[in-house]
């Protein structure tokens, strides 16, 4: 399905338009009527206008939600998108392993992935990270001060610093993630706890950006700065070469570019 | 299993032996003449006897092999393990999902992890990375030359700069793992590929180092500067924290020690 | 002479074309015919043609060198320069001090800078980095092989893996910098020796890379996958916020944005 | 004065007790009585029985001051001298540049050296870190509460999560230093600025830490939890080598160790 590069290209048309797919669980929109009201289109709707809002005709974007077939996550609906961005919380467990391992192959592979807020607990997330992902939480209505260590960071281009979120659930460390590449956004609460809430990963050919802020309870996704730096995360995530797996490749001496398939020991992996 | 550690200790004993135990694939060194002539007891006794050589009473190490019933690899048996050896190469895919699954929860619980060679292709690894671990290699008696470029790292203790191996398998970049925590050793092949042979990673409370060096081939586990790295990790990584998973917990505003338990949304994701 | 940004604006044009300045030593060039053959009308030009080659009309490059009236290096030149390339060798200890705390101040401003090649030792590398920059080196027709260790980062963009480059002075490790905030290409060299050939670090407000191909004696700044290299990085390196000296600044409980100048501890500092 | 090692050692003997040298600027004490009644004896001495408290034997621990000839820091003093401590505030324009230099040159050859909260101004560390070492600050009594997010770090060692403290100056980001190699420790305050407050950076041959709790106008160094992260500092950053200068040497091709010095190109930075 992933192939490799035509020969000797490891370039992209980064003019293009980024085709980026909001993916929503959209399972509290529509049980609980205080969410519905704050996202009446579901919080994949408010996610995609924010990103549209920041970056005008240079994005494509589309959502999808849990309950399509294969959680509208198909091989051709992945192949053609550049970043994907991933919202869950209730539902976790609902969503299929073979969905989630196609995801991750797609991640390696170059497409960039944005998770949000409870995603944190996603399996994808998981399987990326290779931690428990877990973290000290309290839904409180704590208010929310987001600090960038980082400003030279493209995700933290055009906004405050602080940013300034007047209710929010807490979410403390610590947060059991791998150190991230890079710590863009350091977020405290009112009840005094601190959180490393802005972070990237590069994994395989993919990129990662995992952001905080947002919660089902709170407009969060209607406030201007965070949707700022969701778009500055869209653009910063979009693939960087073209669509390809790292493969385990032999190269006889003093050859360094073709190199020879090698299979089976992970095939044996897989057996 | 794996219980939270008694209220308010964060310490441990540094003082106590570390156990250590290597686990050995052990096919190669049955099946060709070769190998086990190289390392009649299996390598896995020679990679135990280079750690006893350089840390003596400071040690306990024991091996067990994938043959074993449950791979060596009982629940007891790792709850007195702090730091696990793993080299593996032909038969990872024979290793049981509900071992690994076993290994990788000790891990982030805090039992240490040395990753040796071809074991970068293991079921466990490619666990912790998130990623397909793959890299460039070939088996041609390259020499391989391991230059430190950390030099005050407590892995480095003791060795030359650089380490010279006359005769080694080559790996090459690109490597596909996570921009390690803190990158120790570059090696570089006769045949003129560079490769990051020495990288620690830290993922729950686990400390993780791979340390490429070491084929069934070649004699590397018997070279004195490859058993002081091997045996400076060990040290590196033993356990800094009483063994515990890190687990999601709510707290209440102003209540930062107990926390409470929160277990629903794990069990959805594991439904 | 660097000012705070106007209230509230965090924000830079991206659009506009990068103003790019390469400073030459030039002496080199001057004073060796077979240098002189190589680069007739000195290395900043070749270099500054390379940057044209790839960037077209998104840059606009100028040079200047070490004989100029302050180096050519001027407050106002400064103001006006997006990134500084920087090639010395010889004369280090020729660059006046003063003229080194202006190029600091304006790199922890916002400036971008690439640090080319013997660069490694210019006094304001080692003012940036805070370390002797020190290596170990040959120059005997090398073939240096630059792989790159970070697929997905803009600088590697559009370049073969590896780059070949067919004689090179020698640059070795131990390369006494500080941990690079990401490390894009690591070399070999026929002799068996490796160097971390290209970093980057962020300090102030400021980005910079190093990149270590490109010798006097070699026509290195010729090669097309070496210029493809230094535009990228010219790219990436592009001030990300508008020109500001980071300050202490003194803020009331609960005001956040504005705060005060406290100015006393740093003239005490100076002083 | 600091010479290469004796060849082929790269080894250090660890059993020795640690030599521990804290310099206080020791005006504040002396000038305001709010200050003496906290610290009658000096902060420095505080700092000191802290470390005693808690190393015991494994550390000799003596103490100077901006006061004594040559600010107590001759050559012989930091020859023997392990790990300095470092804390400075009102005067740190006094300290003369060259026991800066001086100090700075047993930094990049191995000592340890640990950076105490208003020391993050002091000239020996903007001259290691390479940047302004700017923050914003308020001293207003607010809790200053410091989370550990490197749980497995030696510094994090038998503390609990968070350490909170009392009444402390507020330190908020953004902190202008580079990228740390490893984040410790993130602080909140009352006021609800956040601070990397734990951070480690490696520079030559030398481990530095800096830690940001610790005030004159509070008694955060009676704190026990406090005391007990600095005496863990002082074990992490003890030297990992021998003393050596790294310096830049020439090798031939399939010379690896010796090498030759290499000073005229030195000589001309300096010149």
């Amino acid at each position: 399905m992933i192939t490799q590069p035509a020969s000797g290209s490891n370039d992209v048309d980064l003019d293009a338009p980024i085709r980026a797919l909001v993916w929503g669980e959209y399972r509290h929109e529509r049980r609980e009527p205080h969410v519905a009201e704050i996202y009446p289109d579901g919080m994949h709707t408010t996610i995609k206008e924010g990103i549209e809002e920041n970056l005008g005709d240079a994005a494509v974007v589309s959502t999808t939600t849990l309950d399509e077939p294969e959680h509208g996550l198909t091989e051709e609906v992945l192949a053609n998108t550049d970043v994907l961005l991933w919202w869950g919380h209730a539902a976790h467990g609902e969503v299929a392993d073979e969905i989630v391992e196609r995801v991750h192959q797609h991640v390696l592979s170059g497409m960039g992935l944005i998770v949000l807020h409870s995603g944190h607990w996603s399996k994808i997330f998981g399987k990326l990270m290779g931690t428990t992902c877990t973290l000290r939480w309290r839904s409180e209505h704590d208010r929310e001060l987001v600090w960038t260590v980082d400003r030279t960071h493209p995700i933290a281009r055009g906004i405050p610093h602080p940013i300034e979120i007047e209710a929010q659930e807490m979410y403390g460390e610590q947060f059991d993630i791998p150190t991230p590449d890079e710590l863009i956004f350091i977020s405290s609460f009112s009840g005094g706890e601190v959180f490393r809430s802005g972070c990237t990963f590069r994994r395989g050919n993919g990129k990662i950006f995992y952001f905080s802020p947002g919660d089902q309870d709170f407009p969060v996704y209607h406030h201007k700065d965070v949707r700022r730096v969701i778009a500055n995360g869209v653009q910063w995530a979009r693939p960087a070469v073209p669509r390809t797996l790292p493969t385990l490749r032999r190269h006889e001496t003093g050859e360094f570019f073709a190199g020879k398939e090698y299979q089976s020991a992970w095939q044996n992996r897989q057996a």
